[in-house]
């Protein structure tokens, strides 16, 4: 499997909601031939809706599986406790990771489940959610439950 | 805080997802005096949704928030791992949770990241969803992501 290219499609979001004034992480999730079943990206700034993460938008946009064992999430971004508690939950066996230098998530916590982790550490994701950081800590830090942290 | 009376809102959204044939786990969200600040269910069935668990529903109908510590979020059953994930990223400060029989969640994980968690062992509850799982263990297992175990 080439998961350079599966992250070009949750970049493409990503890089949509970056243009947005959003948040910008993308997702994508894929079945085992690699084959794309949703595509989604956070969506907190444009739709006032603090549930939409790019994971659980893909997850969303992928619709009713029977199993996830087989499936592929990419995200731009290493998911945070919201996005790994939905990885963890419906068993979804690979998860491939942009980049964890900007957020490191819980790739630890994701592997111990079982789950197989790929990063890629991609200088465009890096770079651009490094840009957003930087521009809109508010916003980033509202995103990430840590708005009223000092 | 009347904890009984908050679940009041949850169990009526389970009770209406029931009705709907949907999973029934109900939940809502108040701020600090017991204003109900947004309310949902599971609708997995109702709209093809995947995404959508109660605590995720009643999170999205709150809308964007400055910060959850101060916030109570009740729901009508024990949060899965996705739903555990969303209380601990976003820091709600107290969960109270109707019934921990039919699945038990994550309490303890969540009580360790510092969340005030309080049981109900709300029989209504309990009953309510035992009579789902024992009419649609299909669906069930599908929702919390074991359909294609033995």
């Amino acid at each position: 499997m080439n998961y350079e290219e599966l992250l070009k499609v949750a970049r493409d979001q990503a890089r949509k909601g970056f243009e947005e004034g959003g948040v910008p992480v993308g997702a994508a999730m894929f079945d085992s031939h690699g084959n794309l079943l949703g595509e989604g990206r956070n969506r907190r700034v444009q739709e006032g809706d603090p549930s939409i993460h790019g994971e659980t938008d893909a997850f969303r946009k992928a619709g009713r599986q029977k199993t996830y064992r087989d499936k592929i999430l990419v995200t731009t971004l290493a998911p945070c406790w919201y996005c790994s508690g939905l990885i963890r939950q419906f068993n979804i066996g690979t998860v491939v990771v942009g980049e964890s230098i900007n957020f490191e998530g819980h790739l630890d916590w994701l592997r111990e489940a079982g789950v197989n982790v790929i990063e890629l550490r991609d200088p465009e994701c890096i770079d651009m959610m490094k840009s957003f950081i930087d521009t809109r800590p508010d916003i980033w830090n509202e995103d990430i439950g840590e708005c009223d942290h000092t």
